[in-house]
């Protein structure tokens, strides 16, 4: 029988990783054009060491569950859905809220799970793959010959621009963060360096670069672009101290953000996009349809670990450590 | 028999319309990799406007002779140069010296004209068109379904633009000087404003918009993108006041251009492109290319006014009081 409470990560206030709090909520019924999922995994992602360390402007006002992605199984239906039913296998973007057990969605946020990918496989994909697609084809605008730098190589989200890539004869190159990392991206075909080699190196005439360091590195990458090459900022991961919150660190990368001359691109034949997805989910018909043309079944799994949900905080460890190479999940099935 | 001497308009130094200087100048054979051209028209673009006012920084040292783009018949080729041969029917984009009875240029910057259009038109082609191709195609990225402002729609780049878009379904917005033109647009299917219509509207929503105006027109125009989309810089057109060199105008839109903030664009959703085809002209393999893409034929005629040689004056004055609706060209024809 339903019952209408779920457990649910809360953050109380800005802190390590031992401070979230695991609690039971109420929660109410779907209503029209909402379905409620019992939720089997979450994603955890970048953005969300950063709200928890206080560093993210767009966070809600505290208490509040984080938390982007779920995939999960449909366990209840508003009046008048008919496009899911109760025991759909399905996956969403969620906007916050997504660590609980339970959860109730717009149907527009949700995506059915197609046979050819397991539950866990899907929870990675949302918040990954609405990054990559805008960077890659919405405002990358990237085409085959071109040469594309990714400076997250490792993480879920450079494994999906390199899933998405392929086919495309796109030449791609990855920077990360340790030899060992390094190795292993030049095993999946990447022609990977460090960020320490890259500043110090001449690789240039990039068409497209990915940038979620954020910071002073937006000006180094955006020399090495080619002309009519273009830069996609989505991050300040720069902003992010492994192991403990440093504010001065923080407000170094904020404040080393460059500005761009209109004049300057003009000279230079180049671009310069942002991209906020959580912002993005404001244009629900924007994201609907990039839902619709991913698609589960083209994508690669990046899954690194899954976490049990009791395990939140060494999640949050692993991911602030910079230690994963993929989407790292929480399991909520007991 | 060839001569090897031509007439050719010299720029001695800023000034008005009446400062050209046409001067008889010796030339060269053609060596390996060029071809010469008797010019039968001479493209006059708006940057010649900016150039002769000396607000143009990219222009060479004084005494030369401005000029985009040219057509033609071929008059004599250098050794080894098989693509072309005396008599072809030819245009080409120049980068300066288009102002010339006769030019020699690098093969690759030159095309034939296929049967379907006339040399005339065809001189109008390449700065319109490597333009458009740009802001739409490599920078602009547009696609079908989308909305369109071109800040200069009544000009030969509005309407080289229009062309383009011809066939993709996409929503045209126009802004241009006066309600003359304005109602010449709205006759040819643009949902026409003047540019105080605009400024004082609440027309947003745009994916793309095309600014050549520059200066404080940039921020306006950013303004009224909607999410993802992006603007493309191609000028700074407001610098210019009608009849007269007015530095303090010029000054003045220089300095009001914007600073974009990355932070700033993350949190919008956009995006920011500069260009400039004179400069990207110093990557042969990425104008060749993109002269093959565009090819005459799919090109709508845009001529407005066809001036001879001998009144240069005129036509500057002419494109300078804004009174074009497309094209204006040098006739060399005796």
């Amino acid at each position: 029988m339903q019952q209408d409470t779920c457990q649910a990560w809360v953050l109380p206030k800005a802190g390590d990783t031992k401070v979230f709090q695991l609690k039971n909520q109420q929660l109410a019924r779907p209503r029209s054009g909402e379905i409620r999922v019992e939720v089997h995994f979450s994603g955890i992602n970048f953005a969300d060491i950063l709200m928890r360390q206080g560093l993210y402007p767009d966070a809600p006002a505290y208490p509040f569950v984080p938390g982007y992605e779920v995939s999960g199984i449909v366990e209840s239906v508003g009046e008048g859905v008919e496009t899911f039913k109760v025991g759909d296998l399905v996956y969403a973007g969620t906007a916050f809220g997504g660590y609980s057990s339970k959860i109730i969605l717009p149907t527009w946020q949700v995506m059915h799970i197609s046979k050819d990918i397991e539950l866990d496989e899907a929870a990675g994909i949302p918040v990954s793959a609405i990054t990559a697609y805008n960077v890659l084809f919405e405002q990358g605008n990237i085409k085959g010959q071109e040469k594309v730098l990714v400076d997250c190589a490792s993480g879920a989200l450079g494994q999906m621009v390199h899933s998405m890539l392929s086919g495309l004869n796109v030449e791609l190159w990855g920077l990360t963060s340790s030899d060992e990392k390094k190795k292993w991206l030049v095993e999946r075909g990447v022609k990977a360096l460090t960020h320490e080699e890259f500043s110090s190196s001449n690789e240039a005439g990039f068409d497209l670069i990915l940038n979620s360091l954020g910071g002073r590195s937006v000006k180094l990458h955006y020399s090495r672009l080619a002309p009519l090459g273009r830069i996609v900022c989505i991050g300040a991961a720069d902003a992010i101290s492994p192991g403990r919150r440093n504010l001065f660190k923080a407000l170094k990368t904020v404040l080393s953000f460059p500005r761009f001359k209109v004049i300057k691109l003009m000279n230079d034949n180049k671009g310069v996009f942002g991209l906020n997805v959580l912002r993005l989910m404001a244009s629900p018909e924007i994201i609907r349809a990039q839902l619709e043309k991913i698609q589960d079944k083209t994508l690669i799994s990046n899954i690194d670990r899954i976490f049990s949900y009791r395990s939140l905080e060494l999640a949050h460890a692993y991911l602030e450590g910079r230690h994963s190479r993929g989407k790292v999940l929480l399991d909520w099935r007991e």
